[in-house]
């Protein structure tokens, strides 16, 4: 009988190692390959199609292929084409499924029907001979070995790494990437390494043994962030987390914000950062309990420290505290996160 | 001094007549002239930006694209193009902004920048006068008249219908609606009235007094419907509401649900209800306390009763009863939905 959550703290600590090994030579080669693929068939949009915490990996796709390759990218649900047969024309679309285990029929289902309309198609997985991988024209292999735990941790960051890698190869088309990119990519393992050091997380746990529910935000490349460690907490602990934009809590969620409701806020060092500027003294009107994670200092609120990074890569850092404190969370409130009540690791819906 | 939740009830009721107005030969006829315009240009994929209520709104529209018309749909997040520069290509694309008021200057940054990278663009909004409209080649008029409350009731059902109505143009292009089209239409107004004449919501507020977090869920055209009514039991009742599509929730939050749990099940007549059939056994198990909103009988829920139509209809009468718990709910925990904290109508974030 192992301690519990040990499966989850070793997934966790996992990921420096991770970040190392799809940045090796072999890893980088073959998805330049894939990147290079994809950018010779000069897709015209991008559909991402995902579950669970594989939809916030996706996410981040979406915004790293807006940003970085100025193509539309959207996430599509998989329902419209299992449950209702639409058919959408994607022959100018590359189509991606991600998914840890590459088992879901109905991602396979959408890439299957993608390719056959013309789609070019692309499995981003962590199971080489998965249904995903063979329905797809191309695939990516996250690499990230066997997790442990039900809850994601370690494949979540070897999607966002996996990528991160495709869209900025996709960039340099048949070149390879810059040396400042490279550069960026090749630090992570040890930033990573650094964040995972920080005893922060594990002194909060108790701040929210009583909490009723928790609140998360972020915007732009942090938002995927917030919505993945509210599915941590829930996941783990059972405690209802909310994760909204740091728009769309202005929007009207905010006046569920209370001395009495917890928020994480992800604010990093760029324009993402800078514009949850306006939302933090909102948080401070209604005297919300505030916990930020991020590289700067933030008066009046308790911090999880990450290192300064581009807003870009700080997605890749600034889940390492929150998964870390999601665990400690759930063994604060007596639960063993390796085998969460009512899930499965793989799920087989339609 | 009026009664609270007076304005947010006026609102409510004024559904029917807001279907009604719509489908009147002068909003029918702007909608079908907007609609061959989007036809003759042929728009290869469709891009929704929207923020809270309408936000669901601008879902059902991405389901009926994608179901309805064969093209691939998606959201885009505004904070893209407003935070980070983005600009993608957008030429082939229609960009669609849906917002009540038409202020959101993020939203309006959006279509503008689309519009100038070549994509025909459409504002939905219930301001013919916002900068939203003048910053979209295109525009259509929800015609919902002045909101009281400020969480959005009329406005968000007057988007879906002009939203179905402005699909249903599209794919009929230059021709009127099949006549069985527009009889399925012209039926609505009056099915909305008879829907709110139930008087389960109502009954049904007192159960949920204490819930320290309720759980909505639906699959296909209903999951829209699921998340905008967690909003509004949000908004008016400052309780947790966490809304998953019936797949997601079989792959992980599934653990949160417990007899303590109250969960709102959206369970349309179609396909997309049938594939709920695999999600509230699982409930079952885990001694839920679910509560279905559908037209048919399930065995040990309690039942929110919708007259039976196509599962595309659904979401112009599901919502209905919904917005009812919500108000009714807020009333018995002593708050007033008209007024809530920390709210306002219009929020301009960038």
């Amino acid at each position: 009988m192992t301690r519990p959550g040990a499966g989850m703290a070793a997934d966790i600590d996992e990921q420096p190692a991770g970040y190392a090994r799809l940045l090796s030579a072999e890893h980088t080669e073959s998805i330049a390959r894939v990147a290079a693929a994809i950018a010779r068939r000069r897709p015209r949009h991008v559909v991402f199609t995902a579950r669970g915490t594989s939809d916030h990996a996706a996410l981040y796709g979406a915004y790293l292929t807006e940003i970085r390759l100025g193509l539309p990218a959207g996430l599509a649900s998989p329902s419209a084409v299992t449950i209702y047969g639409a058919r959408p024309d994607l022959c100018d679309a590359l189509v991606v499924g991600v998914s840890q285990s590459g088992g879901s029929p109905d991602l396979t289902e959408v890439l299957r029907t993608a390719r056959a309309s013309g789609a070019l198609t692309l499995a981003v997985t962590n199971n080489p001979d998965s249904p995903l991988v063979e329905a797809a024209e191309l695939s990516v292999d996250i690499a990230a070995g066997h997790e442990r735990a039900v809850a994601a941790t370690k494949t979540y960051t070897a999607e966002l790494l996996a990528l991160l890698m495709l869209v900025e190869g996709i960039r340099a088309g048949e070149g390879t990437l810059p040396a400042e990119e490279r550069a960026a990519l090749d630090a992570l393992p040890e930033l990573a390494e650094h964040t995972l050091t920080d005893p922060t997380p594990a002194q909060l746990a108790p701040r929210y043994r009583f909490a009723g529910q928790l609140v998360t935000t972020g915007r732009g490349y942090a938002y995927p962030t917030a919505r993945e460690a509210a599915l941590k907490l829930m996941e783990t602990s059972y405690l209802p987390a909310l994760a909204f934009s740091g728009a769309d809590l202005l929007h009207g969620p905010l006046a569920m914000t209370d001395p009495d409701v917890p928020v994480l806020a992800v604010v990093g060092s760029g324009p993402g950062g800078r514009s949850m500027g306006e939302v933090l003294p909102r948080l401070g009107e209604r005297r919300a309990d505030v916990v930020v994670v991020g590289s700067a200092e933030i008066e009046g609120a308790t911090r999880m420290a990450v290192p300064e990074v581009d807003e870009r890569y700080a997605p890749l850092l600034d889940i390492l505290p929150l998964q870390r404190l999601a665990l400690a969370l759930a063994l604060a409130r007596g639960e063993d996160p390796d085998a969460p009540r009512g899930l499965k690791k793989v799920t087989a819906t339609m």
